[in-house]
């Protein structure tokens, strides 16, 4: 952790106030060097508090993320987090990623971005990003799954992205096959799993998350508003992204874990359990092709079964999978 | 095609020589301009006579290959040769069409290197590359394939890569499963089959292809002379690369169009008939895992069905298959 990232943790630690003598104790720098550091986090947003009487005592955080602050409040974690960087502005944060995977970055590494002049979804549509309204991030992986085996990081991401937002919000949001996240039937997040690979073999794998957090409904493009929706339209209060991204990369770090120990089919239950498109009646694209059926459950891979008019049970790994009414 | 391209591309139809007033009329550019280019040619080694009687005549072709000879030597193709680039050293070729594939270039796009400095082969391994001695290519696909269909890409690979191979020298090659090519037991080329992926969908591919021509024993490394050879070694003769080269594209080129017209199986089968593999006992080798069985056949995604030792049939689509003697 870099030292303001410790001091975010001590503060945190201490709502009551911690004095500058045990600051530079813990730190091994000087109360002048922490006064400094003090003055360097009110310019970025956060109000810290002075006094002879409790020391420095933290009042409120900004909204904008803070890569120390995201690292403070994360603790240790086993792969998920373990270097962040937050950009305020990037094309798409999947593209960063690449990059430093390219560059032979670790698993782990985490790029946030304040807003995206490319964000995307699957299928390369297009995903609006407004400034500082919502959670834009990318993780990178390097797991070692088949090509075929990369759906189950899409399963356990949106496991993790829901538990996160029930801890944060009290929302709970249904999955949608294969990759959104839904509240009252409108979408609220989504997942892009993106991969590196050879034929038999993954190299890497980019998780992109994008949630909508602080948006009001004026804030979503006409075309969206019928269909989507924000975590503050939901529960009716403004979100502490920062706490919401916290979150999101802790339960994705336990759930990356399950999947190290074969545990991928208790999460798999738990997608299941919170999937809205199991035991619906679907009408299913795939390119030219459109059918009707009833989605029926979830294969070893991620797969989603459909049973189609016609009795035949279809295996869909990709396009497009509509919910009737 | 480039001038220069043109100009190979009618020297060659005309081996008794063409008269410069021909081909200035050609090409749309003066007598003066024809002769500038023929001195360029010459310039990077192509032999080429002048006469006021016979006119301009190609006596021969610089070993080094040249990204407009090979345009012309190649002609029309659908897919795969569509542009061309060479280089004199790259890292690797499949880096280079990456990078390529991530700026938006077309489908078909090849790029040959005259030796690169980390080339590669399955699994991360060094591949061996020579300063002129052998072919080392990429190309460039975006093939409508799901991830764990793109085995397929590897198997027409192989199957264009054997008959270019026997057309040019006269040589049967003997396909190892899943990329390696074989003569007399000994490995002369490889190929390397990457992808960028949706999980449910290819972006892209690059199928990156090395083959040992014309290198003598004692350019091989010497760990890899027992097990490694050479078109050169194993005809006797000097082969040219650019011919080869074109060769290679050509079939490849062939191959993919089957693939588009659903005819898959039909190569699959010209495949398998050619594989050492299939009917073989072999040792296999995944990950830790180590076992023995007897390769039986190939399923409708390129994965090798392995009968076990205690006959339960293992479907492998990675990891090492060694031969039993």
């Amino acid at each position: 952790m870099t030292t303001d990232a410790k001091i975010l943790s001590a503060l945190r630690a201490n709502p009551d106030g911690v004095s500058g003598a045990q600051l530079a104790e813990q730190l091994a720098i000087s109360r002048a060097a922490v006064w400094a550091r003090m003055d360097e986090l009110r310019k970025v947003g956060y109000d810290i508090e002075a006094s002879p009487h409790f020391g420095y005592k933290l009042v409120s955080s900004p909204d904008a993320l803070h890569a120390d602050d995201l690292l403070a409040r994360l603790g240790n974690t086993k792969v998920v987090g373990r270097d962040i960087q937050v950009f305020e502005q990037t094309t798409s944060t999947n593209d960063v990623v690449e990059r430093l995977a390219r560059d032979g970055v670790k698993e782990g590494a985490v790029v946030f971005a304040e807003s995206q002049t490319k964000g995307r979804g699957r299928l390369g549509r297009k995903w609006s990003s407004p400034t500082h309204k919502g959670l834009w991030l990318s993780v990178l992986l390097r797991p070692d799954l088949r090509p075929q085996e990369t759906t189950q990081l899409t399963v356990i991401s949106a496991t993790a992205l829901r538990r996160a937002i029930k801890t944060v919000t009290g929302l709970s949001a249904d999955i949608k096959w294969p990759n959104d996240l839904l509240l009252g039937g409108k979408k609220v997040a989504g997942i892009l799993t993106e991969m590196s690979a050879e034929t038999d073999r993954v190299r890497h794998v980019i998780i992109g998350i994008g949630v909508d957090v602080n948006q009001d409904a004026s804030d979503l493009p006409g075309e969206l508003r019928p269909i989507a929706t924000s975590l503050k339209m939901e529960s009716g209060d403004e979100i502490s992204r920062a706490e919401l991204a916290t979150e999101v990369l802790r339960e994705l770090d336990t759930d990356y874990a399950r999947i190290g120990t074969g545990k991928f089919p208790e999460v798999a239950d738990e997608w299941e359990a919170a999937c809205v498109t199991i035991g619906r009646n679907v009408t299913v694209h795939i390119g030219n092709r459109k059918f009707r059926g009833r989605a029926e459950s979830l294969d070893d891979d991620g797969a989603l079964l459909v049973r189609t008019e016609h009795g035949h049970l279809e295996r869909i790994t990709g396009g497009d999978v509509i919910l009737e009414k």
